[in-house]
């Protein structure tokens, strides 16, 4: 089946190999006109719903990094596969794909080579010897800047979401400090697979729209949960079983954790029904508690049936407060939200108490500024020596010139690590889930039941014959559409019946055919791709009534 | 000015540093919301003129890019800086950045040093003595594929354009074998500048969108000249002067050597006038002949006078055919177009005659499929042994086998290498042109006079109080304005005049305010930025009033 779709949607310029003059290279594609258009429609339909619908703020980050981005997010660390070397070809491969047991992927280094020697593996190309399993990091690895002491170790980011935690101090103000609130991103994403395969599913580099929202962890709950509450969603909880129940029965019963995560479920269902998965072919899975990264509060992933069987396509993850906690850590900066209290309370705090006979001889006429400012410190995170600064000068306060105390104080407000719900969407999967599911074969005839609002193509404009001024006309009504920013194709040879084929297998909703009546009556045939309808309508106007058509082909 | 135009676009979220909290990177900036907005407007806009108006096809390839694709581009052999290092403090710098004379970057690496010993050049951080300059190749380069015999070298992508080349074949068949074509690209570019500077014009990752247009090099029409003919430009051709012209008489005189080349110039002005450059800071200049690449025929630049001088913020170049020919040589395959003749004209061709005699013996029963297909190959790229390849077998046909002969023979066409016509756009450019251009100030007050279609928001919504129902009706338009894909805040914080003074700094162009006679009558008052003016309006339909007035505000 994969291969039939990708037959099609390379022949008719969806995608190329990348390279392919030079042989290729794998995991890599070229995106063609009518991908490149298609991707575009995905992505501006994710982006109605994130940005315009939901409010969120989309940022642009590089896809270059320093080093330090990835020791906080553990990228550096973690992200490896375990490879094994031919020993007599040379060839490499990843350890875990060459034995026969399940989960092969979550076994240590040497559990792995014990089992490779149980198993008897040999090298797949040549029968030779393997290597023990050695980690491989799969990022990509470069030096920025020139030769000598300004030289930096750069990465190409594996997701777009490190922007979006390194930026919260910015995304917080432009929000005006209020939670909770989302900021995207859509952009490149890049991973040096070992051996790239199965087309679009595994890229070297590939595409991604990812959203990084903030919550008080107190309040985890997104505005608006009625638009979803009734949706009806299969759901594979990690306790087994499999039911079809409507979000907001799933948040009564806990099997969604939490009405955010149930929230961000509805809409991604919303969102790939639009663009046209096959709900008879979606799924929710939460993850096996083996499958969750440790700090991970829940996850759940929409997976689709395609040819492959059931494949992921978008994660929703409550990753709590890790992501910042970590680059708090690694940066020494704060990206802490503030709550304001309803009414301040008394707490129990620590505080700083300067000592004036030590501080007075030590600091002379600056020990009252000194004071002040140790006064003002947080005291759970000083110990020993404290190094003040004031105007840039600074002052060294000796462990036996304060004291610290607790004390009871009115307090209006405290400050705290704000949690991330991340739905992370697949671009590359999402756009081959949707050609998969509209391809439709009837003995030798191909239709892509592609909805109009993502079909690269809307409208086919055919002259019955290219002569008569009938070519004229229809060059006139493609020149209008496309300046109506209705996408159209203008094609004159070959019998109509062929030419509708041609549309057909590229997922063109509409054709209008212009014929000797039309110079008569100004009216054209327009042709349903669905219904296969043909009727007539005026000439005058007709960018609204296909727009129309489009839109009200449109769910939401 | 730029720094106050950078430290507004800065607050207010358009640029951010990347990577601040681990001290930024040079060269690298985050689009924030409203810059990534605008970004996405002004591409959107671009879009519309080569896409939509043009009819060129939009591809979509890997920022990576295998060594042999840069081989061929010439990038791997000359893309490179001379680099000098402090043998005292190790910093390296540019070494044409330090001398004192004009064009310093076209002198070689020994003239440069030259240069350095005459004007006694010393380390500008710590004063100590400098190396001899030496190359340093500007692309980012990475390893690609597992550790083994998989293994490549790979580079990050300095321009979007050569996927249009490698993808020839495949753009050629999708336009059915007509030229002129043009195919298109909007993507990332990387420069591992040595020292970046100029906040966004000199990036080490930055956002380009290309065209490559395909011409029968007997035929640089580009069809509509018209719709550009009588538009006036400010054009300094390399023979000196400065003239405003139409570009219809820019090609009469042979100002511009081609309809083509003119035809871009003519479209490049009218998509910066859109976006909001100013055209009294807008000029096209040629490129004096030492700056043109040996293989181009001519070049224009549209600069715009910034508060930096005048800056090249798109290059339209005729590159000949020198690109596809660079990929046929290094990577073998045929990059050709077929120009059909009028009708069949006899031509003196080589053919190549087999020798039956020699043949027979060798071959046996396959020497006639051996000589057929010996007739088929090109005469002209063989030479002693022929390999001859049949169905995956292999036959060598010795030099004394066949023979080859001129002969008259009737031909219905030819083939030859398209020529290539190169728009290319520096959008962070044009972005930060547009800022400047639009940045207006009186005593205190900012106002950013973005044009409505490249505004990323495009209303504010405020209710007078945030109370008595006030603010729901503001919410209800904000979200009735969003829903219709029209990009809109809502603010009840602070005085009407704050907010509308909010609004003018980020560049909104509409403000809509819910005061009491909006619960009686149901309208609002609408505010227009640049006339100050208020008018009241009906809520009922308001949309299409705002969308109406964005359209209206649109030149093309």
């Amino acid at each position: 089946m994969w291969e039939k779709v990708f037959a099609v949607a390379r022949r008719r310029g969806f995608i190329w190999p990348a390279f392919e003059i030079y042989g290729g290279m794998r995991g890599f594609y070229d995106y063609g006109p009518l991908g490149a258009a298609l991707k575009r429609n995905i992505i501006d339909t994710w982006r109605r719903y994130y940005v315009f619908q939901e409010g969120m703020a989309e940022i642009d980050s590089p896809n270059l990094s320093p080093e330090d981005v990835f020791r906080a997010s553990g990228h550096l660390d973690k992200f490896e596969d375990l490879v094994t070397v031919c020993e007599r070809c040379g060839s490499s491969f990843r350890a875990d794909h060459l034995v026969s047991i399940e989960n092969a992927d979550s076994l240590s280094a040497d559990e792995l080579w014990q089992e490779m020697k149980k198993e008897g593996v040999k090298c797949p190309e040549c029968g030779g010897p393997l290597s023990k399993p050695e980690p491989f990091n799969l990022m990509f690895r470069t030096k920025i800047g020139p030769k000598g002491k300004r030289e930096r170790t750069g990465y190409l980011r594996p997701e777009t979401a490190q922007a979006m935690f390194m930026d919260f101090p910015s995304l917080y103000r432009y929000f005006r400090e209020k939670l909770p609130f989302g900021a995207v991103q859509i952009g490149k994403g890049f991973r040096n697979e070992i051996s790239p395969r199965q087309g679009l599913l595994r890229l070297r580099e590939f595409n991604m729209a990812e959203a990084e929202v903030f919550f008080d962890p107190e309040n985890k709950r997104w505005p608006g949960f009625e638009r979803y509450r009734d949706a009806e969603v299969l759901l594979l909880p990690n306790t087994g079983g499999e039911f079809r129940m409507s979000l907001g029965e799933a948040v009564e019963k806990s099997i969604i954790k939490n009405e955010a995560l149930a929230y961000f479920v509805g809409l991604t269902r919303s969102f790939l029904l639009e663009i046209g998965i096959d709900e008879k072919r979606l799924r929710f899975r939460e993850h096996l508690m083996e499958e969750m990264a440790h700090y991970a509060d829940d996850c759940w992933d929409a997976e689709v049936l395609l040819s492959y069987g059931w494949t992921e396509i978008v994660g929703i993850a409550d990753r709590t407060d890790y992501d910042l906690r970590r680059h708090m850590q690694f940066s020494g900066e704060s990206l802490k939200a503030r709550r304001t209290f309803k009414e301040a309370v008394e707490m129990e705090v620590e505080e700083i108490v300067p000592d004036f006979k030590k501080l007075g001889p030590l600091f002379k006429g600056d020990a009252k500024r000194v004071a002040e400012e140790l006064k003002e410190m947080d005291a759970s995170s000083v110990s020993g020596d404290i190094r003040v600064d004031i105007d840039g000068k600074e002052y060294i306060v000796p462990e036996d010139a304060y004291t610290i105390r607790k004390a009871k104080k009115k307090v209006s407000g405290e400050d705290f690590v704000p949690h991330v719900i991340e739905p992370s969407y697949g671009i590359d999967r999402i756009l081959y889930a949707v050609l998969e599911h509209s391809y439709m074969k009837d003995g030798d005839y191909r239709i892509l039941k592609l909805r109009p609002s993502v079909a690269p193509v809307k409208v086919g404009v055919f002259p019955l014959m290219p002569k008569d001024g009938l070519d004229e006309m229809a060059m006139d009504i493609h020149r209008r559409l496309s300046a109506a920013g209705i996408r159209s194709v203008y094609d004159d040879s070959g019998s109509i019946g062929r030419r509708y084929a041609r549309m057909d297998e590229i997922g063109t909703p509409y054709c209008i055919t212009v014929d000797y009546d039309s110079l008569k009556d100004g009216t054209v045939t327009l042709r349903q791709r669905d219904s296969k309808e043909q009727e007539r309508v005026a000439i005058d106007g007709i960018e609204g009534v296909v727009s129309t058509l489009i839109k009200e082909n449109t769910i939401n």
